[in-house]
This record gives structure tokens, C-alpha cells and sequence, in this order.
């Protein structure tokens, strides 16, 4: 059994800690945060030994009579593979603690590339995290552009990737994000960060991405443009990504049209918090003119992420190949839609 | 002077009348109306001679206290030229109303192209418009497209253009309109309808659009690539757009992040309603990578095509060519920002 600490408990911690308990081969031996809120009172309530993540905040807890296993560095210690799941940039100044320790560790992808011996994404370099120290899980959205290019660059060839990213503004729980009312060009600049991120995973990859944030809180939707090398047909990628385990090709006939249907399956579905951990992919938007593949794909941007942290622990620790620990992972989430 | 009628009082029709007014070689005989709600009333305060757009309606206005100058068909016989800004599919049926009169009319972009002689956009072609009984000015996101090709076209060249239209979901009065907190791929087919309708006004053209539909009412934001046949630059292409008259290059130091503050700008500077008869584009977006060329605009979806419908009367009417037309229209409006 592979022994696991998250270090953080927020919107991606709290679900790899969840996903890390609900896998054949990981123990979670404990989740370190900051602060006693209603966050903290749930992982003592789903008995997840519970960390300080800071020690001079540790009575804070006690204030609020919230049971402490002990400070972060015990957790560390004990721990075979660290997830980093802070927000960003705290990740980084974390990398001394994990470095201490010898445990290698996993970082999210609001950390910088340069931190990290790779970036990491499952379907596409699994390999390259190998007896890493240090691993970054790229972000929602470069998770999810990662996911359709491995398989498209594999079957055809890509000549160049656009993408134009109408993102969330902010996460249904935060309460402090804009915008109301408007759509903004974010950044203003061209390419945002999303297609230089790709390439921490596709280094010789051609991709340009526009980034707009907008007032919706479910999930970031892509319009996507690939110039394939190959011919295809529509046809032929729509089989070619429902082969895939983590994109959801949407059937026409479920009459989803947007985040809020999705959503709305997915906790029918029995789906942890409504997650949606897949690409999902419209099915009539897959559409070929020329060489220009086209389509409309969601991304669930607090929980794409998740299964792709469990496989890099597995990658970390040498447990596993690949497809081994995809399947794995697959199967303890029983991820099929 | 010409005589110009406006059928259909509502988000373009009064906007249009009002323009209308502002010319020097115009005269607005009177609009029409079917209902007479807040819009009706401040017409008639306008001095702006009101008609009823259906007989049997007729008794509602003067129940509301309303003067009527007319029935619509009076309207028709007087004026030279029609504007109809009915909604989409009712211009249509107004077809025979005005051919019965013998009166050249301009229909709206939400007509189909089959309805009329042309579809028009002033700086592509105005001159395929001169004499013509039927005229269909282009929607607002048509119009944004178009004047962005025309230059373009002219000056580099155009491979393709791909584009993805994020869109308001209704306007600020629409208070029956969604989404609410949902990012809608709309159509979830690709292309939507906007290609297409692109290639009314530049048929050889190579087109590409993709629509979705926000949260939000204030101004569409397109998300643009164009590849260009010939070499440019983003200086080169800025200075381009600058020299146009409709595309205004919003300068960095303005500090513009979306169209919350566009609107707020064009409201300080006087503007009726705060409307933004031209493309808007962020300077800053404005890049080429390779042959692409990609930029962020806002269009405001309740008033760019005015000035197009004001340079359509003249062109129907063959009282000036297109930069006679273009510039009356302009400094009428006092259109620098």
C-alpha cells in the first residue's frame, strides 16, 4: 500500500484525498490544512487524520474544537508521496518541507513548470514521471486540451492547435469572483498561459490560446480548433475519442446543453459532489471542414484534475504503468458515464 | 431631403430614427409601432409622428392616451424609404406591404438572405445595394465580422477566418432571456449560422464560425484568428484597423477590461444610450503568430448595425457612393471616440 498525504484541503485536495481513499493500492494517511473551517470539520467527520498546516495556527483549531493528529511535518514524514494541493504558489515555498523529508511530492498547476522535474498528464507522458521528485498535474484546462491532443496527434498528426477558453469566472463556493454581467477578454494578450502550459506536455506542439473569463461558476467550456495533418472524417474522430476513457463524448439524445444539464447528470449519476472528472465533449459539435477538426468540450475545473494527481502518485512511486493505473483508477472511481 | 419610415420601434428601429434625425439630407416622416408601451410614449415625446403597425391595435393606443398620426400603411405611402427593425420573421411578412406602396425598404439581419436583392455591410458593399428594392443590412455579429474582413482582405489577403463568437444572452431589456450561471455552446452544431451569413457579403470567402450563448447582456465578444495570405505584422495590422472608421482600437491606457467598462466610456462621452456603433478591439490582443493573426472584439449588439442602416437608405436611394455616404453618416453621428 502506497501511503498518501494532501497537503491542502480545498476545492482539488479534499477530492484527491477522497479519490486516494477509494483506491485498491493507497492509504491516506492524513490531510494538512490552515484553517478550521467547514472543510476541516468534514475531513475529522470522514476520519482523515487532520494536520496543521501551520503550526502557530494549530490553537485555532482547538479553538474550534477540531481534532489535530499534529502538525504538517509528521504527515510529511509518514507519508510515501506527498499532493501539494495549495493554492498558487504556496506550493512552491512548500518544496523545501517535502525536500527535507525525501518524499516526493505532487504539485498542482498554478505552480511554475521550472519547479518540477515534469509536468504530468496521465494519457500523455505518464512515463516521464517515473521515480520523479517533484511533479506538476497540469491545470484543469491544460488537463483537458492534453486529453484530446494525445490521441488526435497520435491518429492524425496536428499541424496547429487554436483554442479559445470561456472560463468560469470563479467556483460556485467562491463568493469573491467576478465578473457580473460581462465577458472579458482575460488576458487581454495573445496566447494566454494555457497554450504555453500544453507545451510543458507536448513540447513541439503547435498551439495558440485566447483566454475569456465570463459570469458562471459550473465549468470552463472550449472552442476548439485542431488543423490535422491526416485526413479524417467527423465520424471518424467522434469513435476516436469515445475510445478514450477520460472524454466524454455527450450523446445528442441526452439533451444536454450546457454545465448546469451536466452537472445535473452527474449527480444523478451518483457522482461525488456532481463531478465531472471526464472531458465532456459534445457529440454534434465534432465537425471537419478541410483539415479543420472543430468542437465544443467542458471542462469540470474542480475535478478534472483528480484522477490524473492519483495516477501521478502511482507514477512517482513506480507502482504502475501507464494504462495499469489508468484502468486502476478508473475502476476505484467507477468512472464510466 | 430623403423621407424615411422606421416599422418597428424597438432596440434597432429607434436607434435607426434617431439617426435618422441627425442626418442632414434626411427627414424621419414618422415611425410605427405595434404596441404602446414605454417606447411608444417616448416617441411621441420625440415629436417623432407615430403610427399603428396593425389597424386592429390601433384602439390600445388611444387607451393609453397615445396620439397616432396614422396607420402604417400611410407611413409607407409617404416615405421614400423603409427601415424595417420589426423582430426577425415579421419583415418578411411585411414584404408585400411595401411592395404595394412601391417602396424600397432595408430589412434587418434576422431576415432570411432569399428575402432581398443584397445583403449589405457599408464598407463591403455598398455600391451592390445602389437602386435596389430589397436590402438586408447584416446582423450585429455579421457586421463585426465584416468590417474586420473587408481590410483585412484588401490589404493581406485571407486564407480563413475562424471564429468564436461568445455571446450576450439577451440585451439588457430582454428580461426573459437565459442563460443564467451557464456557458451554452449555441448552436452545440458547428458552424453556426454567422459563417454563412458572413459569405452573403463576401461570397468567396473561407469561413468558420462557432457560436456560444453567456450570461451576460451588455456587448458579444468575438475571439478571432484569421489566417492572412500575405506577411503582417500586429503593428502593421493595428494601424490598419486605427485607419478605419468602424473599428475603434481601444488604446491600453484606457484600461478597458470588458464591455462593463466600454459602455461606461461611450456613456461618458456622451454617446446616446451609451451605444458603440464600432467594432471594438483591444489593442493589446491584436497579434500575429505565423500567418495567424488573432484578436479579441466587442460588439454591441443594439447598435452597430445604425450607421449601416443610415448608409443603406442612401445607397437604395443612390444619393451618394459609400465614402460620401460613410463619412455623412459618421460626422453626423460624431462618431470619434
Amino acid at each position: 500500500m502506497l501511503s498518501v498525504g494532501v497537503n491542502g484541503y480545498g476545492t482539488i485536495g479534499k477530492r484527491v484525498a477522497d479519490a486516494v481513499v477509494a483506491q485498491p493500492d493507497m492509504e491516506l494517511v492524513g490531510v494538512a490544512k490552515t484553517r478550521p473551517n467547514y472543510e476541516a470539520e468534514r475531513a475529522v467527520a470522514n476520519g482523515y487524520p487532520l494536520y496543521a498546516a501551520i503550526e502557530e495556527r494549530a490553537e485555532k483549531f482547538d479553538a474550534a474544537d477540531i481534532d489535530l493528529a499534529g502538525l504538517v511535518e509528521e504527515l510529511v514524514e509518514e507519508a510515501d508521496v506527498m499532493v501539494d494541493a495549495t493554492p498558487s504558489g504556496i506550493g512552491a515555498e512548500n518544496k523545501s518541507l517535502y525536500e527535507e523529508h525525501d518524499t516526493p511530492a505532487l504539485y498542482q498547476g498554478g505552480e511554475d513548470a521550472d519547479l518540477v522535474d515534469t509536468s504530468f498528464n496521465a494519457r500523455a507522458n505518464f512515463a516521464d514521471a517515473a521515480g520523479a521528485d517533484r511533479v506538476r498535474v497540469v491545470s484543469c484546462n491544460t488537463t483537458g486540451l492534453s486529453r484530446l491532443v494525445a490521441p488526435l496527434e497520435e491518429e492524425y498528426g496536428i499541424e496547429k492547435v487554436r483554442a479559445t477558453l470561456v472560463r468560469r469566472g470563479g467556483d460556485p463556493a467562491q463568493t469573491d469572483r467576478g465578473p457580473i454581467n460581462d465577458i472579458l477578454p482575460n488576458p487581454r494578450t495573445i496566447p494566454s498561459h494555457h497554450g504555453p502550459d500544453v507545451q510543458t506536455i507536448f513540447p513541439d506542439l503547435a498551439i495558440d490560446t485566447l483566454g475569456l473569463k465570463v459570469p458562471a461558476t459550473l465549468m470552463h467550456t472550449h472552442s476548439i480548433n485542431v488543423s490535422l495533418t491526416g485526413d479524417a472524417t467527423a465520424d471518424e474522430v467522434r469513435e476516436l475519442l469515445e475510445s478514450q476513457t477520460r472524454t466524454f463524448v455527450i450523446p445528442e439524445h441526452l439533451d444536454i446543453d450546457g454545465a448546469g444539464k451536466l452537472k445535473e447528470f452527474a449527480l444523478d449519476a451518483g457522482r461525488p459532489r456532481g463531478d465531472l472528472w471526464e472531458n465532456c465533449i459534445w457529440g454534434e459539435s465534432i465537425s471537419v471542414e478541410g483539415d479543420d477538426l472543430y468542437l465544443f468540450q467542458a471542462i469540470h475545473q474542480e475535478s478534472d484534475v483528480v484522477p490524473e494527481n492519483v495516477d501521478a502518485i502511482r507514477a512517482v512511486a513506480e507502482t504502475a504503468d501507464a494504462d495499469e493505473s489508468i484502468e486502476t483508477t478508473n475502476d476505484a472511481l467507477d468512472m464510466g458515464l
